[in-house]
Formats: structure tokens, C-alpha cells, sequence
């Protein structure tokens, strides 16, 4: 492949590049409100027969179709390029741009940076990677590999439905050879943070309700001087919950929690005494706003809990009545949104069955635990992979610093490519940066010239590791 | 007074009675959302003038105005009347009417009812009165006692702002002799709650943000897989709520909490004695849609615990993602709204001081009380006061079985009439059945010929009063 050519390509036509990726952003898929998601896939759809995909296709599962693209280059190696098209709600509070206008907004030090639900997490990587795939068409060059594409619309739904699809076309996956996760690996100020894992995650809700307790009301909000005489299912939800954790909110106290904890390997140590060293916290603390960390820990001690600790979160409760002003009622029910986020070798199934456990030894049998059908396990790489090797050099190529993280404290169904009947090794890879998933502003930066890569750079770095992982020797 | 005229014009005009209730109902006066209020206060003034007031005014206060109207009848004693005409708002979910509408409906065994927001609580029987004191006057005959009305619009946001008015028209308030409420005492089977008495309430907001906190995210939700190395907001809440009672959520272990409470008199366990005969506990379960009160406790026990116990009670509480599906965020706020209720001899002011010392106590120093400028103390008629004897000899009158309470669980700005410096023996007293106040569905029972009065009789019975009132000799 003449690179040189290819990524003259990219520079000449950013224009045409920034409007394919506001085109997918402008289009909603919302999917924890169901919210455009179908004619978001099928605009990837029409994406992947753009470039000439032999199959392009939907497919069906008991949720959101997954879209299917399969690139033929006559290469020896496959890689699964693995994509979600579904997008976070756009309903919180705080965003100074309309979230799914896609505007490009000047934002220093970084240029001009396009702000919206999604940019980041993650339609911004995946059309950066389509893009790349067609300068390299466009420029009249030959893809070093066959691809298949794989974006689901359920990742943020924790991607239910995603074994079911692996399933069903379990003989296509296997096909391949490695899973590449288009993503922008970069910090605010340029550094890659190059990570080889990802937490699990499970998602479910606790809930108590007058009518299945048989105590408190039972089908309305009663008057609320009624609870002097009346069970309060909000008051067994808060002390259910407040049974988990120490008052602190931060020790989970479920029995068994950490017990399948695996300690720290020799290779994380390493990894961590390096990545203690380039750590920007003060960067991390204003990106997100944030004073303190829990227990004021600092450096190595504070990547160690964020990267290797579990956690129990409540991301919502709620309960009666919540708009403003004063209302006297007893509530007849409660609700509460948490997840668990699963280190090695925590096992996802154990979950549910540990929690409940917990509940009814500690007298809260009325609480309910309601599978949001939500979760996988975690996944890692070790550093000494062939790929993982691939990816590093490649980013020691555009001369960027690099600093590799053992793992994520996030999470993504990379576990269900790594575990058997796959096994395959993935990577998340690529330069760029964005920020702000799951918050306002969400935004990646498109110019170049500021610290950090722009789409451009984004979209070469993509080609650059696909031409590396062509070269990797068969173990 | 030519008693048997006015009853009967009374009968000939009810459908105009009606009319009347319908229309204060239609116009809005949702306080805690500040829908209407205005408007009503207008409307309600107007009423006062067609009574021929002398005055009838709005008086301003820093909140909703209180409408006030000076009926003079050139009597020896003077009755001034309390209502409010503000109610809760409409949001509930199950109505199965228009909540606004003031629609009449078919409702076994009463016959119509006028199912709508402020029928019950407190709209209809103000309409009631106010129809009842025409009557009389259309029917040429001379009212019994001076009336002093007072309306206030801020009750459901617990009164904050009656003392104001008070202290402004303290000489108008001193030239009553009486307060009277106007209310439906009657049970779904007709028989007479006559109460003596209300708790006291405080309602207040706890809260926790990551701003003033320091700790966790400071501005907005930010990703939940970094609770693992933050503190959470929620799960401070919910621990610092979860300390202020036992697991079961029904004692409160706020230092000091009962140690004000008074014991039960030998008055008050008398009238609990003869209270727990005639008590109907199966259609006060029914009403309320319940099937089992706090312990599963039963007749007099129970009963002492829902007129005598204090309580602690979670009104709302709200954090986080609160939607449908899943969105793992770490919320940077949580609030409940709580409110206390005060029995004998517990003070107002002593409650947000002792919450606050248990807060720090257990080190939930971050945990913010709002007041809600929303609360009074309890307030108490002895049932051997002439007054108390006067209303009950009112109820013997109309021949329906009569069950005295000592108190109710719920509150009423009455302690603010019957405290220094005016000391007003007060009585909440009136025939005719409501039900479901701050709940869906709230009704009034306006046809006669059922197990309770209707509106005609609630007329009637608060004519009855006013005159045996008025007999009444100067202590």
C-alpha cells in the first residue's frame, strides 16, 4: 500500500469526511429509550455497501439488529472490526449545543471539535474507520485485510443481545483472525492511553412495592401521615441498600463480593508503576470536573482501585414525589438503578444470586432484583501479545508519548470475543481524542495542530495498525 | 333562626350548590407548582362580596395572598372560620377522571360524587359554608354568630407564611371568640369522626451534591465506572437516611427524637378505649388500598400508634438516571424530601437542630437540611370544652353514630389559632364524606340517600353548629 498516497487522500477530503460523521451523529439511536435506532442502522448499513461490502445486512435478534458488513480483500488475515451504532439519552442537563445537531464548536486548545450524543462513544471512531477503509479504496490501494464489520445497536442496553448474534453467526466470527475496536486513544493533552481490557458490567434495578410486599400501600401514593402506622417501601429500599456498603458508601458488604478478586499480576505491578509515572491526574480531575477522589488517594494507589477495584453504583433511585415544592405522601414504591462492575475473576453469573443472597439474609426479602438483561464479563490482553505489540508500535510511529494502561475502568462486550468458542485476542486502538461519554458536552476533536490528533490522524492511525496487524506472523 | 326554611332552601337550590363547589374546583390553585393561585384567591374574594362582607380582601403575604371577609351580623359572639384554598397537584398517576374537570360520577353506594383535586381537601366543604351562610340569608333569615373568614393559599406548602398574616391582623384575629374548619367528618358507612386535635409537621429537603461536598462529581453525572474511585453523592444519602432509623424503617434513631413526647392522658387513653369499639379498621384498610399496617398491629394499639406515634417519613427521593433502560452514570446530587410529625409535647423548633446534630454525629456533615419554611405544631381541644361539647351534641342532633378522636395523624395550621396570643378554642367539625386527600381520585359525596350526608347535609350540619355555637355561655 502506498500510505503516502492514501493519507494525502484523508488531508485532501476532511470536509467530505467531518460531514459523514455529523450525518451519523445527526441521526438519533438512542436505544435506552428506543429512540431512532433502526434507521440508524440502516444508514451504517448503506455505509458498509458503500464500500463495497459482498454482504451487507441487518441482522435480527430479540432486540436491535445487528448490522453485518463483509469486506473481502483477498488478504490472508481477517480482522472483526467490532462497532456500536446506539448513543446514551441526551436528556441531561448542562448541554450548551443542541446534543444531536453535531456542531463544530471552537474549543481550545484543541481547534475546532465536534460536540454531540455520540461523537465520541461512539460514532466518531466508527466512521473515522470507515472513512479510512475507503481513502484506501479511493486512493487506489489494496486493504492489507479482510474485514468484517460487526455494529450493534445494544451496547449501551449492555449489549443483550449481542451472544445471541454470535450465535447465529458464530462460523462468520470465527473467520476472523483478531477484533479491532475503533477508538481515540488519546488524553487532552496528546498522550495515548493505550489500554489492553475492560471491566465487566452488570446493570439491574432493586425495587420495593407495597403490593408485592403486602405491607405499606399497595397500588398509590397514600397520605403521607400515614406512615407512622404504615410500612414505607422507600424506607426499606434506602436501609436495603444502605446494608451493601460501609457508611462511606465505598466498602461493598455482600457477602462473597471480593472473594473471587484475583490479585494483581506481576505484569499489571509493572504496568502500573509505569503508567504511575505519566499519570495526568490533574488533567483526569478537570476533565471531569472533579476535586477529590475517594480517600484523597493519589497516583499509583488511585489507578490501582479505579483499574482493579469492583464497585457497587447506584446510577439513579428514585421514590413519591420528586418536583418541587412540598407533597405529603407515603410512596407505595421504590426503585433504584445500580450496577456492579466486574474485575478478574469476578463471574458475571454470580452475581444476581450474591446480591439476593444478601437481601434475604439481612431480612430485605421484599426487595426485588430486576435483570436489566445487561452485562458481561471483563476481558484483558497481555502486553506481550503480538497485537498488542503491533498496536504499541504503531503508535511509537506518529511519535505521540504512550503511556499503557492493564486495563479499563469502563466496560465493553469485548469478553464475548475473547472467551471461548473465540478466543479471540482484540485490541481498542487508534489516535484522536474525544471526552465525555455519558455526560453533556460529549465532544471529539476534529482539527490537527492542537495537542492532540484530529479526525485525519484518527483515520490514519486506523490504517496504519490494520497494515501492522497484517504483518503479525501466525503464533 | 327559622331553621326549617333555610333546610329547605337549601334542598330546593342544591343543584346551584353544586354548580358553586364545580366551579371553585375548576379554577387551579396547585400551591406546591404555583398553578393558579392568584386566580382563586380572586374568585374566592368574590364569593365573600356576594356574602355581603364589609370587607373582603386579598392581604398580601411574602407567598400567596390570604383572602380574608368580615361578615358582621350585629351578634354578641364571633366565629371565625379557616379555610384553605390552595390544594396538592395533579400529577399523581391513576386518575380516572380529569382531575381538573370537577366531573360528577356514579360511586357505589353514595350515589354521585364530585371526583376532582380539592373536592375533599379542602375546597368542597369551603364551598359548603359559603353556600350554607347564603342560604341563610336568602331564606330572610339572620345569620346566629359574626363571621370572620380567613383563606389561605399556602396550606399544602404547609402554611409558611399564616403566621405573617396573623401577626399583621392580630386585632381583627382577637375579636373571635372561636375558630371553626369546616370539614366532612363522615366515614365511607357514615359515621362521624369527630377529632379533637392534629399532629404537628416539618417538611424539609436532605441533600448531597459533589459541589459543596468536595468529594464525587461536582457539576454533573459523570460515568459510573468511576465509582470505584470517587465518592457518591447517592450512596451518602442513602446512608446517612438509612441512620436516622431501624432496618425496618419504622423507628427513628434520631437522638432526642421521642424524648418530648407527652404520655398519654388518662382523657385521651379513655376516648382511645371507647375509639377502639367502634373503630372499622376493614374500610379503613379498604379505602386506602392497604392490607396490613406497620407490625400487622390492630385496633386500640393501633390506633394509639396513628394518633401518638411521631414519625419520620420519606415523601420523595430522587438521584441519578431515572428513565427507562440503562444509563451507568455516577450522579453528582441526591435529594429526599422528609417530613416530621410532632405529637404533644414535641416543638417545631427543636426538629431541623436535632436532625442536623445527628447528621454530624455520624459524620454525614455534607448532608445539607433545606427547610421548607413548612410546618406548625400540633394543637389539641380538650373534649369536655363547651365547644367540643357544642359540635358533638350537633352530630347526636342529625342521628348518625358518632366515634370521637383525640387527635388526627394528620396536620392542620390549627396550633396557630389556639398558641399565644390567641388562644382559640378551635373545632374541625361538619357531616357529609370525602376521601383520597393528596391521592387519585379524590371525591366528595354530593347525593343524599347513601350511608353518609351529602352536600345538602353538610350545608345543614355546619348551620346546626354555628347556632349551638352561638348558645354557647361564656366560660
Amino acid at each position: 500500500m502506498n500510505v503516502k498516497s492514501v493519507f494525502s487522500h484523508i488531508d485532501k477530503h476532511i470536509d467530505e469526511h467531518i460531514a459523514k460523521v455529523q450525518e451519523l451523529v445527526r441521526q438519533p439511536s438512542i436505544s435506552p429509550q428506543d429512540v431512532g435506532v433502526r434507521d440508524c442502522a440502516k444508514l451504517v448499513q448503506k455505509y458498509f455497501k458503500e464500500l463495497g461490502c459482498k454482504r451487507a445486512k441487518l441482522v435480527e435478534t430479540a432486540g436491535n439488529p445487528v448490522v453485518v458488513g463483509e469486506l473481502d480483500a483477498g488478504a490472508d488475515k481477517t480482522v472483526l472490526a467490532y462497532f456500536m451504532y446506539d448513543t446514551q439519552p441526551i436528556d441531561d442537563p448542562g448541554w450548551t449545543v443542541p446534543p444531536l445537531e453535531a456542531r463544530l464548536v471552537d474549543l481550545k486548545p484543541f481547534g475546532r471539535v465536534l460536540m454531540a450524543r455520540g461523537a465520541y462513544n461512539s460514532k466518531g471512531p466508527m466512521v473515522g474507520f470507515i472513512n479510512a477503509c475507503r481513502a484506501i479504496q479511493n486512493a487506489g490501494e489494496e486493504l492489507p485485510l479482510n474485514l468484517i464489520f460487526v455494529a450493534e445497536g445494544e451496547e449501551e442496553l449492555g449489549s443483550r443481545n449481542l451472544p445471541e448474534f454470535l450465535k447465529k453467526e458464530e462460523k462468520l466470527v470465527k473467520t476472523a483472525d483478531y477484533v479491532f475496536f475503533p477508538f481515540m486513544s488519546q488524553d487532552q493533552t496528546g498522550k495515548v492511553q493505550n489500554f489492553l481490557g475492560v471491566k465487566g458490567i452488570i446493570y439491574f434495578e432493586l425495587e420495593v412495592d407495597g403490593k408485592s410486599w403486602g405491607y405499606g400501600p399497595t397500588e398509590f401514593d397514600i397520605h403521607g401521615s400515614m406512615k407512622c402506622v404504615m410500612d414505607s417501601p422507600t424506607w426499606r429500599l434506602v436501609q436495603a441498600l444502605a446494608s451493601m456498603t460501609t457508611p462511606d458508601g465505598n466498602r461493598v458488604l455482600i457477602d462473597d463480593f471480593y472473594d473471587a478478586v484475583a490479585p494483581i499480576s506481576d505484569e499489571d505491578k509493572e504496568a502500573l508503576d509505569k503508567l504511575a509515572e505519566t499519570f495526568d491526574e490533574k488533567s483526569f480531575k478537570e476533565l471531569l470536573k472533579i476535586e477529590r477522589l475517594m480517600d484523597d488517594v493519589h497516583g499509583r494507589e488511585a489507578l490501582t482501585k479505579y483499574l482493579f477495584d469492583p464497585q457497587l453504583n447506584i446510577d439513579g433511585i428514585w421514590s413519591g414525589y420528586i418536583e418541587a415544592g412540598t407533597k405529603t405522601v407515603l410512596p407505595w414504591k421504590a426503585t433504584a438503578k445500580v450496577d456492579v462492575r466486574l474485575v478478574p475473576n469476578m463471574k458475571i453469573e454470580d452475581i444476581l444470586p450474591m446480591v439476593r443472597r444478601h437481601l434475604d439474609k439481612h431480612g430485605f426479602s421484599e426487595v426485588k432484583i430486576r435483570s436489566m438483561e445487561s452485562g458481561y464479563g471483563w476481558a484483558k490482553l497481555s502486553v506481550n501479545h503480538p497485537l498488542a505489540q503491533a498496536i504499541i508500535e504503531s503508535y511509537q510511529e506518529f511519535s505521540y508519548p504512550i503511556e499503557t494502561w492493564p486495563t479499563l475502568a469502563g466496560s465493553a462486550p469485548f469478553s464475548l470475543f475473547a472467551q471461548p468458542p473465540f478466543n479471540l485476542p482484540f485490541v481498542a486502538a487508534g489516535l484522536g481524542h474525544g471526552a465525555r461519554a455519558h455526560s453533556p458536552n460529549e465532544y471529539i476533536v476534529i482539527d490537527e495542530g492542537g495537542p492532540t490528533g484530529g479526525l485525519a490522524t484518527m483515520e490514519k492511525s486506523y490504517i496504519d495498525m490494520l497494515t501492522r496487524i497484517s504483518h503479525i506472523n501466525p503464533p
